[in-house]
């Protein structure tokens, strides 16, 4: 998969309630990646999002960013993976950039949450989940990942404070990116001492609901190296699929689809966890970002959080992680969360992520997750 | 891309009210298809759907569908496009079976319209244009539909009784159909004296509101040829956007998305007009099923009516059109219905579409519709 290149990319800064529409922030965010770019004319559109349907009555966006784009007549898709939406529209461009049909490809992702309340939006978060069987039970998405966060402590005796390092981490990273939601520095205690969410998940264990939108322009290699000196190559790009609901699994504390598709990302790559310099982990709960580091194959199972406790997750460290900030500090736009992680790995790879840069980074890695994991995209770029 | 098919199908008959939920009647579909295709494993799958978000506050029906059917760990993707979402979702599957990266690609779409109040349905489909510039004008889709009507009328000089021709022929070839909603014999005076909805639209000018799945499965043609004698090629998937609203249209009785897509079309298959002896048309109202005929390139502006007077349109013709029903009567589950007509077209090229098929078909054309013509996604199928 080596002949396909990120050439430019857009992102709207993240804001609990940006008073942009849906419209507006996709907008901004593709004309700005298209400039980036430096293309002019588009072969195809793939968006991603979740909810626009259930929480601005909107759908069909590919002809309504299309057109209020200035660009009608391109064929353009709607993606939806509940909050892999991102990650999954990535990976249905590449597939289209691949095909033969579409050269020039954008890919982006937009979700508006702040213009409808908290009740609604939790209730939308759940359409994730299947709806006669779980959603009617009550239980909420932190409530699903609450349940996980206990049964991972309890089997691999990790404790909270462990946990918690991931959120710090994330904080601490979005200081130096304008385009966060959060600019505070936060501490273990405050994340320990913070309101009970759904036990035992508290507020800084868990991303907030935020406004934003992010796009990025793929081209064949040959082509990306006339337009830009910093192309960075598409190395995998891969879904993978799980049972979709908890009650189904085995075992609740491994995501099995995030070990299928990095499994399958590294194979494609002809690359290991060892080659990886950078990572963008989905890190909507901060449990899910420690199992990440263990599902994505960077740590055993139970040990994820000493690779935080040791620094190792810092931007000068062996393995950075989350360098803009998260789900939980960039903010957690949902369909645009997987796209945010892309449009950022470009940045590192092409040595443009300014104070958030890891020194030397050549290879990335991002884990985009819909639903319980029952969704994960995962994506491997590479400086060229 | 004459290197790939379409080696089964599967559709659930269109009923105004199911009793089946969104995953009994896609599972059914799949299973469906699966079964008639003779394959084991699948590679990827494409859920064509517009409406499980508001309808039903379910999303994320990549995922849940794939774990319904025991077939977790695939990719899977929602494509959404409006009416055109099954259109759409194929065109998907077809550049994924072309990217290289997935071989064996189930192509469904599914709509359940019935467990809600038909005013809530008719808000969900107005999802398709824009809602803060035209949806919260209270103008519905059957409303948009009837200015395009009248402006037809008007500036081709032709009647009603012209136009309500073509759901007296879907309703014709529909009792042939044992998967069609409708089996019920209408005349023009029916059409004339059935109750206004949108001046001058009436009632059995408008497709229904229905429950429904189909799918379908693709791979490339070598391993069509192991698994069925009667492959059918897909010799061209296109996907054309328009302006999405009429306000920003020159004009209002031609759809350029049609035409884009149909030129596309004919152009990679090598063919014309001329060359296709079946077509199924997007006939959500009966001016739409007029002027696709014009707008496909099967008659000149104005005079698509013609040919359904001349007998050209009947199953016997020289032009057979919605052989099963058509969205008037075969039925419109909206994110299904592009995958409906691709089935049929299948069955019909493959000699399998018994009461219902036209002698000697080899070449058929599908055309699907979002929107007020805003995404067009048209496939040309082939006898090998």
């Amino acid at each position: 998969m080596s002949n396909l290149a990120v050439i430019g990319v857009g992102m709207a800064q993240v804001k609990s309630s940006s008073g942009k529409s849906l419209t507006e922030l996709f907008v901004q965010a593709a004309k700005d990646a298209v400039e980036d770019s430096g293309v002019s004319k588009l072969d195809a559109m793939y968006v991603g999002n979740m909810m626009s349907g259930f929480l601005q009555n909107q759908e069909h966006l590919g002809s309504l960013m299309a057109s209020a784009l200035g660009r009608e007549g391109m064929p353009t898709y709607k993606v939806e993976a509940a909050c892999a939406s991102g990650g999954v529209a990535m990976n249905a461009g590449v597939k289209a950039a691949l095909s033969g049909l579409d050269k020039i490809v954008l890919v982006g992702g937009v979700e508006k949450m702040s213009d409808n309340s908290t009740p609604k939006v939790t209730a939308g978060l759940m359409m994730a989940e299947d709806k006669l069987k779980v959603a009617t039970t009550g239980v909420t998405f932190v409530g699903l990942n609450a349940m996980i966060a206990r049964e991972y402590m309890l089997k691999y005796n990790v404790h909270h404070e462990e946990i918690a390092q991931f959120p710090v981490l994330c904080h601490g990273n979005a200081l130096d990116n304008p385009k966060a939601q959060f600019h505070k520095k936060i501490s273990v205690d405050d994340v320990l001492q913070s309101s009970l969410v759904a036990d035992p998940l508290r507020l800084f264990d868990c991303s907030a609901m935020g406004d934003g939108a992010a796009a990025l322009v793929l081209a064949p290699m040959d082509e990306a190296k006339k337009l830009t000196d910093s192309p960075v190559e598409v190395c995998a790009s891969t879904v993978a699929t799980d049972a979709l609901s908890l009650y189904q699994r085995k075992e609740l504390t491994v995501f099995e689809g995030s070990r299928r598709a990095a499994g399958e990302a590294f194979a494609r790559a002809h690359l290991t966890p060892k080659d990886i310099d950078v990572v963008e982990i989905h890190d909507a709960f901060s449990v899910l970002g420690i199992m990440a580091i263990e599902d994505l194959g960077f740590a055993d199972k139970g040990s994820g959080s000493e690779l935080l406790r040791e620094g190792q997750c810092s931007r000068d460290g062996k393995l950075p992680i989350n360098t803009f900030g998260g789900l939980k500090a960039r903010g957690h736009p949902v369909g645009a969360s997987g796209v945010y992680q892309i449009a950022e790995l470009t940045l590192q790879l092409s040595n443009r992520a300014e104070k958030c840069q890891v020194p030397n980074a050549s290879v990335g890695l991002s884990q985009s997750v819909g639903g319980i994991g029952s969704t994960v995209a995962v994506h491997i770029l590479r400086r060229p």
